[in-house]
Parts: structure tokens; C-alpha cells; sequence
């Protein structure tokens, strides 16, 4: 959403706008070793948080077992009083996906996600900038 | 992604499939009434899991302060075997957002954010479908 046009058409009115950005992006060719750990996962998405400046209030995750017996991925997701982090695992394809959606404008998730990004060190990575906030 | 890119150029390796779709989307124009209660929207997030084919291993969420002293939105974030589901909500814009994250061919992410949408009847909401998979 352009917050311009919804303040062009409701410039007589009173209004709210509301911040929400959301980061995300797919990780490719990433070492498997990075992928499979939990605890890791868990303190990068820490000290991402704490870069993005976002503030965690709870974390959960899971370890999967994979489907040709090789260690199975990792998901895990921090519940920010911004909204929430997320990150999901395939180690058998070396893959991994991100995403740090945070509302509020002081929150960085660019710089959070570009820290995971640092870390992790895939290959390859896409990643998008969504404006998930509105003007009503 | 298109998948059949990265088959074209992998046409002669083996490759792994991951299957991960993402259907986001912002909800404007909703009861206030309807978004201030985490244990209403948690009993949302079960129905569309349910709905979706799509497993949920563990809930969080949080209810929030409001600024002007009305009330405060909510969060809640499912971890699901297939990876995630989120609603944050901001009932003083009447505004919320959803996101179904989900992997596996089986999982119908779309019918799970459909049926969100079906009970909180947004004047107007927009939606997206992302690939997240892969094929490595």
C-alpha cells in the first residue's frame, strides 16, 4: 500500500497509520550445518532482534526428522513485540527462509535480516521489502 | 521462483523439491470487536489449521497495550509441522494481518486464509501468494 494515496483521499478526515514492515527472503546454498542446530538458530535470531531493534517476548521451535535420514531442519519463531521473526530450515537442500515483519518506526527488520543473512552466508538469497502497515 | 528454471538448468543433476507457499495478506476494515481477544483469534488459527491441512505443534500469543487507552491488539503465531501462521491486529485502525506459511504439497494454505477472511469480514483486504520453495 502507498500510504500517499490513502492520505489523498482522506485528507479531510482524521487517520491512523499504523507501521508495519516485513522483510522476507529465501536463502540458497546455504552449509547444512548451519541448518540443523535449534539452539543456533535461536541465537542468531536473538542477536538479530537485538540489532533490528526488536524486542523478543517468547521463542519457539522445532527440530524435524528428515525424510532420508539426514539430520532433519529447524524452525524457529520469536514472537517481538513488533510482530514476529521467523526462520524455517531444509538442510537436505541447503536452503532456509526468513522473515522479520516488525511494526512500530523505530524497528530496523532490514538490518536484522541482513545480519541472518551475514551469518548464514548462502549462495544466493532473494529478498523482498513489504509495506504491510496501513493509513486508515 | 519457477521452479522450471532451475530444472532447466539442473536437467542433468539430481535435485531436491521444496515445496513452500506463503499467502499473506492485510485485512482493513474490521470489528474492532473481533481483534482484541487472543484466545478468539487463537480458536480462528486452530479452525483455518484444521481447514488448511496444516498441524499445529504449539500456539503463543500476547495481548497489547493500546496508546490512546482503548483497546489493544493482539498477537498469535502457530508453529505448525509445516511452518507457520500469524495474526497481528491493531483494533484502533481496525486492521489486521494475516500470513499462512506453509510446506508440503499436501498443505492448502489459501483455504486457511480464506476462512480467516470469511470471520473477520474485512471491508476490503488484499492477499498475495509467494513461492517460498525451491527446487536445489
Amino acid at each position: 500500500m502507498q500510504s500517499g494515496e490513502i492520505q489523498k483521499t482522506k485528507n479531510r478526515q482524521s487517520h491512523t497509520t499504523i507501521f508495519a514492515k516485513h522483510v522476507y527472503g529465501n536463502l540458497y546454498g546455504v552449509d547444512s550445518k548451519l541448518l540443523i542446530d535449534p539452539n543456533f538458530i535461536s541465537k542468531l535470531v536473538v542477536e538479530a532482534a537485538r540489532l533490528g531493534n526488536l524486542h523478543i517476548l517468547e521463542m519457539i521451535s522445532r527440530k524435524f526428522n528428515s525424510y532420508n535420514g539426514s539430520e532433519g531442519g529447524v524452525s524457529v519463531i520469536a514472537l517481538i513485540e513488533e510482530s514476529h521473526i521467523s526462520i524455517h530450515t531444509w538442510p537436505e537442500g541447503e536452503y532456509a527462509t526468513v522473515d522479520v515483519y516488525s511494526c512500530g518506526a523505530k524497528a530496523e527488520p532490514r538490518r536484522a535480516f541482513n545480519y541472518l543473512v551475514s551469518i548464514l552466508k548462502p549462495k544466493d538469497y532473494k529478498a523482498y521489502n513489504v509495506d504491510r502497515g496501513a493509513v486508515v
